[in-house]
């Protein structure tokens, strides 16, 4: 598949895409948040932007939504241009969304630009007759610049900084993380260095490398999780560990294996060498994390599910062959629990749920679903065995959102429309996909509140017969839906027992929620904002998750889907130690409310089962 | 050669030793000195022990010195008394010297038992269903104890610890280092841990083994450093090194695989097993710890003389391949300079010289002259190349002290008297024997103070004809002095030549302590106290070096020969946190002065060389 680079504007962002990639994607992929009230549809016209460079040819719901003067400077609905060649985008300030603190320009702005890891210039006198000097503590000394602060160092620094000094006129680039440091390079390097943000992902790995010095995000590449082959789901890949031998090394050599095929691709894309990346920032679940280390998880197995580590740990690179420089370190974010992962602490990290009074509620919805409520006066995180019904598995058409994956649905002039990811012919359902379709059908009473679909003849007399026609009974009397043909005798489905599905998942996560209000004592009304992370990116209505009773009902404008926030925050945390220092007090100081053992929660997923739609 | 073993009261200190070693040497090997005002000629009956096994009849210098009473109570000699059977030895109190802070008992007392290495018995509740437990950092904050001060380890560490907890009943023993957690252990193991000082010379090196936990001296053993081979002083080595290829890779693996020889013997002789060796504590000069850590040391060959690192530096033992537990560590002592190495560092570390008002002088004679002298005010060192002149090289029957060597002269009744280490035939001379020769001869006039040895005929009348007949005149007009026939045709000789060298050897010295004595702008009688170290080990007379001129002339009783006080100062760094404390601070405070591009020190050299005897 081609790719082509899309230079954002005003940010200064540049990456390649995949082509056929719409501009809104390619720019969430950035970080760049552009404005939509449809989701992407193509209705609501917010998402404009201009292609100065690369465009083609408008599409036909643009020339209807835009006027001819907007189409003639190149204004375009992002939803709708998809990516043909190399081009230039600007992103009109009434287009970018967020203008908070959330995700803006990635995180830049959010923290200082105070990275852990960076590189410093240094000119040694040279040494005189009679001096006290020793070529080692010299260059110590001038690294600590005064401060009393212990440099770390891997004695085999002190084998090759003699002639290192000699042949470079005593001016050399030291290279550090913290106060270790890592190496030392010829000559002034200080203003090349690399790091590489990464998001583990029960399901798939997403990464950014980033300029250290300018804090860009240059580049971006994600790919499967190979270990999906062993399980969709952390439980699964830990019984394959405990069954095989050899199971956790096969695990762990998967998961680098992909990452370091990532980290290739993205120099590839914008001619950075491997060797100028020195800090890699991991954030994950904890299983994912267990697997990365070649550290056994099998604990989290079995009830009191203990992890070996919570973290940070900050190991050399190479120990666990991650293919950067040689010297190059990983730091792990550090996890909450033993299944509120570090992904969770990463997106944290660029919100505030411990800085302020207001109570915050954040639900990621990966495999599992990692819940935390609270302020800066508490703290609570839970995680609640969703499943992976949102990333498409035990979904007789489901998939992860990836190309020909529908994403968005709507019922437009009482029929379903929908779009699919880079707009190619459609081959499944991705979570995003699945909750647009459950909540239109819901609101239309297509499917009642119980989740049964009702037969055409059951269904409300107001709805129109093309939404009717696609009701396909079953010989057992339950009712599916045909979404679309994709074949001669073969339709997309959304069958009876895919909704069944979406009610366990959407009810473990709404009885996970209730259960910390109740800890918390507050009301679900005293909730200021709710935050979505995971699978359903940034493509999903509030109002349908309020709909569907995942979340609780608070105004839609209060609701915000931050989508790969996790990866955000191993970005922050890259380019800030005010960021990594945040992500390691939140781990210290949060609560883990465990829920698998209270008779309160299998009575609020049992009531949570139904739809509240009314 | 057969070994035995000796057991001293009232320290119970024990080790083996060759067989015919005498009980005095044995004692000073184990840092217990023993009186004596003859240094070992058996005359002064100074150093008397009590021999409750093990003993063989007694000498008849013994009978001759002794009442029948004391032989019937078992009192020895020390110095004549040779071990010929697994022994038990008591000092009695009067025959104990040096009873400040010294030496006494290796250098129990002196410092606090507060070592750095130490382990620590944890036991962890077990996990409960809830908790926010994670099994390593629960085992951190176990050590930690309620600290803030971070615990630094290796993330392999985590790998094992899930097992090694639920398989003890969640008690294990964790070993630290400082703040490095360098292995948890199995169970409760906290009353095994051992240790190794090392002092590498650049003639010998010499070990001993410690239970940290009691801070008793278990085993001692040495042997000669196996670059003797590549040079008998450290430029020659360093030069083999320069010249050729794989060169510091060998001096590397010899001096490494002569420590490992020593542990091996080290834990033989009393049963230790290397696994429950976590610490290794190294004292040597600049180069040698250069070669240990296959560090490139040529730039000390050339002016300005500058080595690669100070230290201290604390790597894994493994990394350079010593072979103690795979985890455990050495210690590198810091250098003070060049030419000044962390065996004087160590040296000082048992010393007060920085503490005091009185302004003292330490000299350590080995291959090269390491001169320390000030006070808490002001503190200065400096190298003088003495050549290895003290140590055999270069001295015609020359030999470092080892059995058979002359270590002991004295001229009794009118002919030379000299003793062997071990009571070995003689086979050469060592340095305290040549010291001993050539004041001797000093003293009679048979050497006058240009150093010239006089005819016969020039002999003062009052010298008997023995000693007259000893004087061997050669072609050149030059006179030999001969010292004992060992064949049918040889005598071992003092030679003209050999005085000269011993005169530019102690001038060197000399010339160097003049120097520090300038700088300091202090007289020479400023001084209170002389400490001599190194290769004269604890059998010299102090006013054999002051009658030759090595030293300033200060009284007798405020000079003290202290021996290998290197390995002692190693021995308290590894028991006590104070005494590393004290030694990097001795080595951040001192200053160094370079005596090698000043004019005043030919001047003091050549004023130097001849002897001051009048």
């Amino acid at each position: 598949m081609a790719e082509y680079k899309i230079h954002f504007l005003p940010g200064k962002k540049s990456a390649y895409f995949e082509e056929g990639i719409n501009f809104r994607d390619a720019a969430l992929e950035l970080g760049l948040i552009i404005e939509s009230s449809c989701a992407g549809i193509g209705t609501c016209a917010k998402c404009k932007v201009i292609i100065q460079e690369g465009a083609n040819p408008p599409t036909k719901v643009e020339e209807l939504l835009l006027t001819p003067k907007q189409l003639s400077k190149g204004m375009r609905l992002s939803c709708q241009a998809l990516l043909r060649d190399n081009s230039v985008c600007t992103i009109p300030l009434e287009s970018q969304l967020f203008k908070d603190q959330i995700v803006t320009e990635g995180t830049k702005g959010l923290f200082p630009l105070a990275p852990d890891i960076r590189k410093l210039k240094i000119k040694l006198p040279e040494p005189q007759l009679g001096e006290k000097y020793f070529d080692f503590e010299r260059l110590l000394a001038a690294i600590q610049n005064g401060k009393t602060e212990k440099i770390i160092y891997d004695f085999h620094l002190t084998r090759k900084i003699a002639n290192l000094l000699r042949d470079n006129d005593f001016e050399v680039t030291a290279v550090l993380d913290k106060n270790n440091l890592l190496f030392v390079e010829s000559g002034d390097t200080s203003n090349t260095l690399y790091g590489v943000a990464v998001d583990i992902g029960t399901t798939s790995i997403a990464t950014k490398l980033i300029n250290i010095t300018s804090g860009e995000i240059i580049a971006v590449a994600s790919d499967l999780n190979p270990q999906r082959t062993y399980g969709a789901d952390v439980i699964s890949r830990i019984n394959y560990v405990v069954e095989h031998k050899g199971g956790l090394e096969l695990q762990h050599r998967l998961v680098v294996k992909q990452i370091n095929t990532l980290i290739e691709k993205l120099c590839e894309d914008v001619k950075v060498q491997k060797e100028n990346i020195y800090k890699i920032v991991v954030a994950g679940n904890t299983v994912m994390q267990h697997f990365l280390l070649n550290i056994d998880p099998r604990n989290l197995a079995y009830s009191p599910y203990t992890p070996v580590f919570q973290g940070p740990l900050t190991i050399a690179a190479k120990e666990i062959g991650i293919e950067i420089n040689k010297n190059g370190i990983l730091y792990t974010i550090p996890n909450l629990a033993c299944f509120v992962g570090s992904d969770m602490t990463a997106v944290l990290t660029v919100l505030n749920l411990e800085e302020t009074e207001n109570i915050q509620l954040v639900v990621d919805i990966g495999t599992n679903g990692e819940i935390v409520l609270g302020s800066k006066n508490k703290l609570l995180c839970t995680s609640s065995p969703a499943g992976p019904a949102w990333e498409g598995a035990y979904i007789t058409w489901g998939m992860r959102a990836a190309r020909g994956a529908i994403e968005r649905a709507e019922i437009v002039n009482d029929d379903l429309e929908f779009r699919t990811i880079g707009g190619a012919d459609p081959i499944g359902i991705c979570g995003s996909g699945l909750l647009d379709m459950v909540s239109e059908f819901l609101r239309k009473n297509i499917i009642d509140k119980t989740g049964r679909v009702l037969s055409a003849k059951e269904i409300n007399s107001a709805v129109g017969t093309k939404l009717k026609s696609r009701i396909v009974p079953q010989e057992s009397g339950a009712n599916d839906i045909a979404i679309v043909r994709i074949d001669d005798d073969k339709h997309i489905m959304l069958m009876q027992k895919d909704i069944r599905e979406v009610q366990l998942a959407k009810s473990t996560i709404a009885a996970g929620i209730k259960i910390l209000i109740k800890e918390l004592q507050i009301e679900a009304e005293d909730i200021s904002n709710i935050y979505i992370a995971g699978a359903f990116g940034n493509h999903v209505r509030g109002k349908d998750a309020v709909d569907i009773g995942l979340i609780p009902k608070i105004p839609e404008d209060r609701i915000k889907f931050i989508g790969n926030a996790a990866l955000s925050g191993a970005e922050a945390i890259l380019l800030s130690k005010q960021a990594r220092m945040k992500a390691e007090h939140i781990a210290k100081i949060i609560d883990y409310i465990e829920i698998s053992d209270r008779s309160d929660f299998q009575e609020h997923f049992v009531g949570s089962m139904h739809f509240p739609l009314d």
